[in-house]
């Protein structure tokens, strides 16, 4: 059961775990790949397949180590990670012999897996192609004033001033403590379709929304400034600095509706996510929201629900576009069309195999435990209920499980969650929990309120001028920002300080917050594709980490650390 | 000023208007083209292009009469029609000739207009191609379950059971009276997409997610069923039989996904936008959320609120996918980007003309609205208020307009608003509403909560069986449904009148609900493309009409009708 620097270990189970796990350690090696095995209780054995298409390289960004590992059989619960690391296939003898493991990371980390199949190793699986088949022209997801504006100051000559746009929130959603930033990646794929080509053309000219001018500009438009700001996966805060545009007007003003699109939704759905997967304590959550959310955008909140945290989606199309591990085996309807209960569950484990996801409440709970049991026998991998007081449920489940021997059948829960019910259900015996309406709807916050300012430009003698408007009840401050996560001794985050048209100064060991995405029009490597959600993910759980306890607090409370501000004197 | 059986008439205008309107009657003409002009407040004159670029046929639905007229110089106010009607086109001299007016409906309503231009007449314009260039393969906006039920069932044998799937919502959002349908053309549009093509079908493969049978009979799907159920503007209640599809198990259930997300936020936007439009009171509601929501959501999110009776919208790819009018002028960024606000509303009205809107509020709004007047003179079209205490505001604002000569410019306000401000500006001299945030999100529902649940299926014998859950909390009702509108003798109605297994008895001027999208795998003409967008808000305008006036109450309630069940019985 060795080969390619893997060492398999016996490890104890848990309570309910009734045999003995692999402990898969692999040797780390700086020059291979790094994989992010999510921490995901699979349906069964053969998922772990989707985590194996998921290994993407990893050059850069040293990621972190985490988190609670829970086992029962068929259940692999992995680390996040991005660091270097080397990555090992070894697939299940099973008809479609998928890769069913493992992975190591700077020596600091190891994968627990169980599996019911016998072992034999293979060689690591290259990394899929990544292909956004489905990626639209992005052109026109765009407010008509932006090209308006264009149009204008393409006539007045001001189009092309030097100019700096910055996105951030003015507040958090009332009473949150963090905000998540998702989103930068899909933006950076969407600006290499932002072309006005002529279906787009043809539109604005039929229309006359601009003038031929201003549409000559656009057939020539290709974004030729830069990009920077907070990296996906990190914390933010008001008035954190996310994403700063520096062009010229014409250019950084026609992606204001893009950037904002992409940033409110995802970070919305990212910032939920965080404080799901913080009360679930290490508990894996699976996102199945898609049904309650546009197509599109349950693509975007699966992957900004890994990106906080969540361990796997149920939504096919991400994960043939970014790479993300899915799971999903039965609804009640499939029970509901065979003759009986026992029939559909027969059905399932005939076709699905005895580890898979029973769904046990179409009828009556008590007896749809009794019957997948006898159906499935003592290696039925969960069962999951969608209904009725779960706490409670769970707990009398459990007991009837383990009364029927099932002591590694695990309890999936999937009604109607939040971040709230999940930590009302810390205390029972609960292995995974599915999150559908609420985590896709961003749990009361659906956009992340950011928006897209002109914070500088340049004036006729080519001096940056801060600009800011100065209404009622909105005030901007003007000027480029910079920031940096204050932390103290021990490395925990004190301070956000932004630096106000200066680089804040470091007090010996603060975290420097601005990446760069976009140099002179070239988008850099690695932030975007199924990388960028690993590498995201990862920052995300360093992140969190990295805040003050409090940070978990589900009550309504402040920011968890506050903002200061430095500015440059006159 | 006549012809092509155009009456021009003048109109005595509001108070505000400085200038005589011009009243255009056409005639009707059963063979000719409907056109519904939105109810907007065009930012100027030219912008009428857009909706003589929104014409499309109308073969059938007759349509309904409304709504308010406003007039001001520059602005059109037109009336939502789905009738059969003459379309007539006059054009602008301006540089661009786009067409600015006018059409008829049944020889029961006209339409008012006021331009600055001198106006010829010409012929109608084409309808546009309707090309939705961006549509992606939707095969995979899945839930994997649905895949792996398909699998299990293709397996046992059952999912050749022709079965009936329904869409219905359980309950409306809290305190809502009703919600209105939307998606349903939208759905059909991404059936001709929901194809398993070479990259579906090598992500299911290669992640192993179903065996090489299911592969196979995905290679080869083809919807073949039937789709029924509301059509796109209904008002629909608790328990509504929203949409029903007949096929075998496996054909239904692969779409149930795709079904729900689509329905579930398109109803959410348009049952929000119809509680603004209602709120509005015949004031033209402008849809700019782009921003705050996924930028494929906000294209649909535009299509719903177009649904639910908003007049335009900001998002241009709305405009070039469904025919939309939209709108948009100039940002606060523009302003700053000059070096002062004359120079900025000097160079936005050298080029986009003096009857553009000017937004007021980015430094001082007083001195914005002077400087404003200054630059534009007494044609300014509009000015923008984005920030501050609308009610007073509009008030001041407004008489300072009046004071310095400019009573025929409007007042357009864009800041935060949602139904209940929108309600609280009834008393203000506002001419339009500009809403984003609330809008894309629900106002508060950002989901319409429906379910796909299987409600009948046959058995080994043929017979269809009414199926059902039977959870705790989450009772279903099997069988298959049919619905009326149950109108009392002044055409208001009275109940919901839902069947369970059999067509309620018509008492003699019930309205049926029941529509065919779909039969044996055929989509019926008129429920996809522009022209569906356009029929269903004309459908909405009707429906809301048809409700008792309580419908336009905001504070919470119970459904404005109740819904009653008639069953089969056994």
């Amino acid at each position: 059961m060795e080969g390619h620097g893997v060492l398999l270990h016996l490890l104890p189970g848990t309570g309910h775990d009734g045999g003995a796990p692999l402990l898969v350690h692999l040797e780390h090696e700086r020059a291979g790949l790094g994989l992010r095995v999510a921490e995901v209780g699979l349906e069964h054995v053969a998922h772990i397949a989707h985590q194996v298409h998921g290994i993407i390289p990893d050059h850069d960004d040293p990621g972190l180590v985490q988190i609670g590992l829970l086992v029962r059989p068929n259940l692999l619960l992995g680390i996040g990670t991005g660091g270097k690391a080397y990555c090992h296939s070894v697939h299940s003898r099973s008809r479609h012999r998928r890769p069913v493991a493992g992975y190591s990371h700077s020596g600091r980390t190891a994968i627990v897996l169980r599996v019911t199949d016998a072992l034999t190793t293979d060689p690591p699986a290259a990394p899929p192609a990544h292909a956004l088949v489905n990626a639209p022209n992005s052109a026109l997801f765009t407010d008509q004033y932006e090209l308006t504006m264009l149009q204008a100051s393409l006539h007045s000559g001001a189009a092309h001033r030097r100019s700096v746009f910055e996105a951030f929130a003015r507040r958090l959603p009332a009473g949150r403590r963090y905000g998540v930033v998702a989103g930068t990646g899909r933006l950076l794929e969407a600006l290499s379709t932002f072309r006005f080509d002529d279906a787009q053309l043809a539109f604005l000219s039929d229309r006359g929304i601009v003038d031929d001018t201003t549409l000559a500009w656009l057939a020539d438009f290709r974004f030729t400034g830069s990009i920077s700001g907070y990296a996906e996966g990190e914390a933010f805060f008001p008035n954190s600095p996310i994403l700063t545009v520096e062009s010229t007007f014409a250019e950084a003003c026609i992606l204001e509706t893009l950037v904002l699109s992409i940033l409110n939704h995802d970070s919305a759905i990212a910032s939920a996510a965080s404080r799901m997967t913080g009360a679930s304590a290490g508990r894996p959550c699976i996102e199945m929201g898609s049904r309650r959310t546009h197509e599109e955008s349950a693509v975007a909140a699966a992957r900004a629900a890994i990106i906080g945290g969540f361990a796997s989606t149920s939504n096919l199309e991400a994960g043939r576009r970014y790479g993300l591990p899915t799971v999903g085996t039965a609804a009640h309807s499939f029970t509901l069309l065979h003759d009986s209960e026992r029939a559909a569950f027969e059905a399932q484990v005939a076709s699905l195999g005895r580890s898979t996801s029973l769904l046990v409440d179409t009828y009556d709970v008590e007896q749809g435990v009794r019957t997948a049991v006898e159906v499935a026998g003592p290696e039925l991998g969960a069962v999951r209920l969608d209904s009725g007081d779960l706490v409670a449920q769970a707990r009398w489940v459990r007991q009837l499980l383990d009364d029927l021997g099932n002591h590694s059948t695990r309890i999936v829960v999937t009604s109607d969650l939040d971040e709230f019910a999940i930590g009302l259900l810390a205390s029972a015996p609960v292995d995974s929990y599915g999150v559908g309406t609420s985590l896709v709807t961003g749990s009361g916050a659906p956009t992340a309120g950011m928006v897209y300012k002109l914070v500088s430009r340049q004036d006729d003698d080519g001096r940056f001028v801060p600009v800011a408007k100065a209404a009622k009840n909105k005030v901007s401050v003007g000027g480029i920002k910079h920031a940096l996560r204050r932390l103290d001794e021990h490395g925990t985050a004190q301070v956000e300080v932004v630096g106000i048209g200066l680089t804040p100064a470091d007090d010996g060991n603060d975290r420097p917050l601005i990446q760069q995405f976009v140099r002179d029009g070239v988008v850099l490597p690695g932030w975007t594709g199924p990388e960028a959600v690993t590498r995201a993910a990862d920052r995300h759980a360093h992140s969190i980490a990295e805040l003050p306890g409090a940070v978990l607090r589900l009550q309504r409370g402040e920011p968890v650390i506050p903002t200061e501000y430095e500015e440059a004197s006159a």
